[in-house]
């Protein structure tokens, strides 16, 4: 049985909402927030070095951790998908699930890692305090970019992050928009086409059921 | 007929070196140097508005720049080895797949973008160049636990970084060893079991082939 260990809120919400998409039995392992650094514990990094969330027990393989435990948030979301065809979360062809991975390695690495990194975590950036601020305003002014990027990709008419169907990647931006929330960037007036996108995610019931186990409110644009 | 985007020794080499791997028919197409800004000119930028490399012409779909590219390098190599499935370059089961996108995922995102950016691209970070030595002082160090992370999973007796096989990430490792070296890190002795990961890498002839077309030179160890 999977375990997937999350933090209210966090990318960990993505990898729980495909849990609820897939439907197969599964635990939650809380790191309480990731503000309070619970996932920097002895106990948690024994079992995961990274020290971050989500991570996945119930994968064979290993990865300088736990055994069987899979970390990196893209990985899971497609490792679930893939051992579950029946749920439909990717497409099935081979150039459809590279624009899923596309998709998740820049929003992992460049827009959550490099950008929220340099807002949220900016410590990781420079041991210099006096240096925070301007490396935090650099990470915000680079989500002001990537967030338009992001609206003008969905503006050209699709229905979903990858056209066609709803897929991991749909709830991996659903995280985005919440944090852009959270930022106090314009939203809804500035992403409508995300918006809509935001809206079609928010009617998902797995989502609905997702939301309230984090006990999680993003509101519907 | 794909076409390949790339600088030489960037972690475009890769992707090129999986195309040699799967002996399809491609062409090159050079960005200079990265660190010319030869993936900025203004003829680059409106094909693919990261400015990166690589990004592979030839897969259907769009994401931001021009028809059918696909940027990305996880996605490219992922992609590619999932369309010529007789090149071997996959585990065949999920859970290894996984494991092949947990490395491609780190090494992208955390060890490449977070990190090596802080230390050859500092001004991504801060506007204020008073930062950027204790920017690039704070990348270096955390390259260096990245790296010995990376040889405590190397040394539990696997050959390849997904065991039992050669897969697409044993290449993008590869990059990282070169690049190790550049920062003058002491890669054959303090990374045993990877330097010897990348014997087997630069033995295969696909290796071999690439480098001599990007006129790049990594030694043995």
């Amino acid at each position: 049985m999977y375990c997937l260990y999350y933090s209210p809120g966090a990318c960990s919400l993505a990898s729980h909402i495909v849990l609820e998409e897939i439907g197969v039995p599964y635990t939650l392992s809380l790191r309480s927030s990731v503000r309070s650094e619970g996932t920097r514990t002895p106990d948690y990094l024994a079992l995961n070095p990274k020290g971050r969330v989500p991570a996945l027990a119930g994968v064979p393989g290993r990865s300088g951790g736990a055994p069987d435990l899979l970390t990196e948030g893209p990985a899971i979301l497609f490792f679930l998908a893939r051992c579950h065809p029946n749920a439909g979360l990717l497409p099935a062809d081979p150039a459809g699930e590279a624009r899923c991975l596309e998709w998740l390695n820049w929003l992992s690495g460049t827009v959550h890692g490099q950008a929220f990194g340099q807002v949220w975590r900016t410590a990781r950036f420079s041991d210099n305090p006096d240096h925070h601020a301007a490396i935090a305003a650099k990470g915000r002014e680079d989500l002001v970019a990537h967030y338009t990027a992001i609206e003008a990709i969905l503006a050209d008419g699709r229905d979903w992050a990858v056209p066609d169907r709803y897929s991991i990647v749909d709830p991996f931006l659903l995280v985005f928009w919440a944090w852009g929330h959270r930022l106090g960037l314009p939203m809804a007036s500035s992403h409508p086409a995300w918006a809509q996108l935001t809206g079609r995610t928010l009617a998902r019931p797995a989502v609905q059921r997702t939301l309230a186990q984090e006990n999680v409110v993003i509101e519907a644009p």
